[in-house]
């Protein structure tokens, strides 16, 4: 948990919507993924492999990019 | 991330909020933590340190919940 997802494990889809959901919320406010890496005191690689679906990421980090973003927990989760 | 989280770190409030909310929402079904551990495929004493706020829970068990609940993944989600 927490770590890179294996290589033959397939891409879970609600990390890859939540990936999306971020990067949707983020360019719409114009910071690049090293400004909102910074801000929310994660690694840039880390928020581009979050971005892209490929890390299970936890609540605690969840939040982090939502103060960062200043924006509510749900409005980063994937809809539907 | 993911594992229990130490006795001298201040319980995140994110995760206490979680863990309110995720019980207000089985409880409203009435279903056990037991049910829902089984349904969800986590472990009782999982899903129970979860609802005390005591875990960093991942995305992907979030999710797990969330479809063991049949409820989006935002109806999970502190308010505010």
């Amino acid at each position: 948990v927490g770590g890179p997802l294996e290589g033959g494990q397939a891409v879970a889809d609600v990390l890859v919507q939540f990936g999306k959901q971020l990067r949707r919320v983020r360019t719409r406010q114009r910071i690049s993924q090293e400004r909102l890496a910074e801000r929310a005191g994660l690694h840039r690689t880390y928020v581009s492999s979050v971005e892209r679906g490929l890390r299970n990421i936890s609540l605690l980090n969840i939040d982090k990019l939502a103060r960062a973003l200043e924006v509510p927990l749900t409005s980063l989760m994937p809809r539907g």
